[in-house]
């Protein structure tokens, strides 16, 4: 717990789009929904690289990242999926999800680099996102 | 092993950047060398998400990423490792580990975009740079 940590006092990702537990990772809906179904599953404890997780820590929290991943692919059928732990901005160990869709205007390029307004759903928008995931997860 | 991926038929990543074979994966350093040590630990199977993958055998992946982010972060002493699986190019399962020095160009950025020339070494300096790695890999 580090109280300047924006994601262990609470402060990010947005507390209304949290999705659920899933045991080593709470899973949030990305902000930005430009790529649909972009999730973000935050360590529940603070780390901030790979090697500083025992083993059976990391191997459960890939299960996690690899278990939503499959429930992505189900819901959204996409090219490919993009997985990533960069941490340059809040460096508290989290992992960007984000299904890359066929229609994707740069599909070969990392999602970082592609330019683009964000997407913000609407309430019911994404209540309805929130709550389709937690039914494919089982939550 | 399917013949079209530029992975498995050894295309791709140059050979001359092989540093070694860690077990479930081989080691590369990545061609562009504009981020210090950035290397591509590439699957020996072909596989393309996660979720593929059996949990030991992701568990085995991902314990070699991080035993290599390890080794990176002792040598290059960056402000923060970056690891990424896009596969939009090649979807062939690899992972990019990138050091992200304190003096980067944009730090709180996703490397990928980072707007540079990439940075080709010399042979002298290629095999100098695998050399570091494989001796601090004990390969």
């Amino acid at each position: 717990m580090t109280t300047e940590c924006r994601f262990c006092n609470g402060e990010r990702p947005a507390p209304d789009h949290r999705v659920g537990e899933l045991g080593a990772t709470t899973l949030y809906l990305n902000d930005d929904q430009f790529f649909p179904g972009w999730v973000v599953l935050v360590l529940k404890r603070h780390a901030t690289e790979l090697f500083e997780l025992e083993p059976a820590e990391r191997a459960r929290m890939m299960d996690e990242v690899s278990r939503v991943a499959g429930v992505l692919h189900a819901l959204y059928a996409p090219r490919k999926i993009n997985y990533g732990c960069l941490g340059n901005q809040i460096a508290h160990m989290h992992w960007h999800v984000t299904p890359r869709r066929h229609d994707d205007p740069a599909p070969r390029d990392a999602h970082w680099g592609v330019a683009h307004t964000p997407v913000r759903l609407t309430p019911a928008e994404l209540s309805e996102r929130i709550a389709t995931l937690k039914h494919a997860l089982g939550l």
